[in-house]
């Protein structure tokens, strides 16, 4: 079976003597004497236009078998369209018809759906335009990841899925074990007897490959990991996944700026990337799902980053003519309408905001001279809210156990994540950014669940 | 803070009046007035040679500090060098040593050390020669499998990890659960409550994507996965791991003829892109780890792989003048002897067995028409073995739904899987790398724990 794909074919848009292309159904338009049936094959938003007429092989017999969802394999003439809206189409010689779909019972007819119901037919619904061009366009930034990152002689490092930490303190967590849940062994003391589990302790999901990226930053100086991290957190939103991809870069030799440089490079590369390789799925998401999807990508391309320290930001946001619905004041954390009056009013562009108070910020990051700040750093966006978290991580010893300390942990707990301290430490610094939540800010899909194909919600973990 | 990776000012090999590099001691040689260091910061296995004299700032403070295992940046002027080994050096104007290692604790000083003993402290060991080298490996081999299919315009789709799925039969489950393990809720009948877990349902750690990529390449027509596997079994080996990644590629409208060439060409282009990436990481596994590894590389890329089918092979082993341990005979699975008589002994190259007896193969592979085979196959490496598995699927409702019968489960718990073959339904192929695997081969190392990072294993889920 030699065929090609039909976004190449429409890309080339050249009339071909003979061609062979395989797809799906979309649609199927009877006319006297001949039809026309669109098939797509997943590779772009366009399908190709196929022409059938009283010459293509048992024109009557296919024709009543070319419902939405069938599956063909057609041969035939490429040649200029006569119609609208497609610069060539496909005369068909041959068609086979691999697979039919039963037009009473398949559940995607031409007619539009709902988001939600379309997640119950997880399996079927990225034949939709939508989930089609979603799912590309996923693609395409997971490939615009891993180029920007490679072209740095950045290090992608596998950190592990299963994890004995529990102090990365990010969320809830799933446990993993092989324990026989409906008998599962007791000490003496009714705790849990985890010597008989596979790894003879508790063990979870990770939330985070940071401290695992540190530890590989500190023999490849620059690295990132780029996998799935999990919560097991109650929220039933639209932007909440139990199970979710995360990006985490990590620099040695590397401060506050350089972690800042690298974020503003990156994703404005992603961006670019993206407008650049599925211009016309972006089209498709800028006039069907959000009309701003454009122009907010732009925003972020176009404009060199504003930074500001929080302490700056919280005097800009308490001189704000703007009633807010939660209280600023130096020392609480920034909430989402503070966030967004930043980009969107004030500055009208992307934002970093710097050096947090320590109190609201994890263990990890480095302790300012003012010792009342961390080198945290979150950036802004307008339409999208807080897009990346990162920061300098403390490198000095005796400041990191004081800070462990001070959050109940045990520094012992984390011996090997002291030794990187105790040997050799450098600066460096790093940063985090949710996957489907850029995915979901690219599309202006509006709940996270039609981001990702198969999502993990509080009660459902379907197909 | 802006430094220049070592890979790049050693590629570079020019004189330069004014540079700064950064990364850790790895040696420190005195001698009378001056002092050599090689420092490595992990972009390659070659170090920088930095040559310390009186001219250097400090230069009897900073000398003491200067131990494996130090972090420094250092600026100076790159000039020829006089000595052996390196065409550039380093002239160190001044150095900043960033954190010291104590020469007494640091446990990698420089004499070798045991693998069974750097697993131990697996947060310093990428900074030995070995394990830098494999990870640089591992991370182009990476790099390649994700070139590979995005030049083709596969999709890099995201498959779950947590699956509510137990019927691949690929192995033992983990279970994921946020239930209170000490106090596990029970029905009245005296089964575990997993109305009250997260999911509401039994929830596991998957062992496969195929399923899923499936589902994905039904929308999109070439697909691949590149994930986290897990397998909860019991094995403590030098070729097992718990937690481990895989690659799934997945084609629609193509049969086992295609699936093979995919595979042939995918196997070629990973070997070669290594050689060309990491030429002297493999030079090095050649000298110092495994010194075929070079010869099996080349091997797979210079050969037309031979096709034999599972019937013919049972014909050439029973011909076979050699006593293997395990019996020959039509319906039982090859022994790993079996594979490397095959392919080193007899064809002397990549073997790819196709058309196993169904018995031994999964449910999912295609029934072919002698109804005693099915349409798989499995590509065997001479030094290497078994590489990859793959099949053309069933896509047939009415045989899938008799051969899940037959493996004793239930279409039902099944049903987006066959609603695929109910509606547009095609022919379509796939197979499975194990990524830790190929590293393995790739590099020689005898045991798979030292070519992932973090290794999970019975008993062992450290850092």
């Amino acid at each position: 079976m030699i065929n090609r794909r039909i976004k190449d074919i429409l890309h080339s848009g050249e009339a071909e003597e003979k061609l062979t292309a395989c797809g799906w159904v979309r649609t199927k338009r009877e006319l006297k004497g001949f039809a026309f049936i669109e098939v797509n094959d997943g590779s772009s938003l366009a399908g190709l236009q196929v022409v059938l007429d009283e010459n293509t092989l048992d024109y009557e017999a296919v024709l009543k078998k070319l419902n939405t969802g069938a599956s063909v394999e057609v041969t035939g003439v490429l040649v200029p369209s006569q119609g609208k809206g497609q610069r060539i189409e496909l005369k068909a010689q041959t068609i086979k018809v691999y697979g039919e779909a039963d037009p009473e019972t398949y559940p995607l007819q031409k007619k539009r759906h709902s988001f939600e119901f379309l997640r119950t037919i997880g399996h079927l619904r990225n034949r939709t335009n939508s989930l089609g061009a979603v799912l590309r366009v996923r693609n395409a930034c997971a490939t615009a990841i891993h180029q920007f990152f490679q072209e740095r002689e950045f290090l992608w490092v596998h950190t592990p899925i299963i994890t004995a930490s529990d102090c990365e303190g990010a969320g809830e967590l799933f446990n993993v074990t092989n324990l026989d849940l409906k008998n599962v062994p007791l000490t003496d003391k009714k705790e849990v007897d985890y010597s008989k589990d596979f790894f003879a302790k508790p063990t979870y999901l990770t939330v985070s490959g940071q401290l695992e990226a540190e530890v590989m930053a500190m023999s490849f100086s620059n690295v990132y990991t780029f996998g799935p991290t999990f919560r097991a957190e109650n929220s039933n939103t639209s932007r909440h996944l139990a199970e979710f991809w995360m990006v985490e870069p990590e620099m040695a030799f590397c401060d506050l700026n350089g972690d800042m440089d690298l974020a503003e490079e990156f994703l404005k590369y992603i961006f670019q990337y993206v407008l650049k390789h599925c211009s016309e799925d972006m089209e498709f998401f800028n006039l069907r799902i959000d009309k701003t999807v454009l122009e907010t990508a732009n925003n972020i391309i176009d404009n060199k980053f504003e930074r500001v320290t929080y302490t700056e930001a919280i005097k800009l946001l308490e001189k704000a003519k703007v009633k807010f619905e939660y209280p600023v004041s130096w020392g609480l954390d920034l909430q989402s309408e503070h966030e967004r009056y930043l980009c969107e009013k004030l500055f009208k562009k992307p934002t970093i905001v710097t050096d947090y108070p320590t109190e609201i910020k994890a263990f990890y990051m480095r302790l300012n001279d003012d010792e009342k700040t961390v080198a945290a750093m979150d950036i802004l966006a307008p339409k999208i809210g807080e897009i990346i978290g990162g920061s300098q991580r403390e490198e000095r010893l005796d400041v990191l156990e004081r800070r462990v300390k001070a959050q109940g942990l045990e520094p012992e707990d984390l011996w090997w994540y002291m030794d990187l301290r105790r040997y050799g430490t450098v600066p460096h610094a790093g940063f985090g950014l949710g996957f489907e939540r850029l995915v979901q800010f690219m599309t202006g899909m509006t709940n996270i669940r039609d981001v990702i194909p198969f999502p993990r919600t509080p009660q459902s973990a379907e197909f």
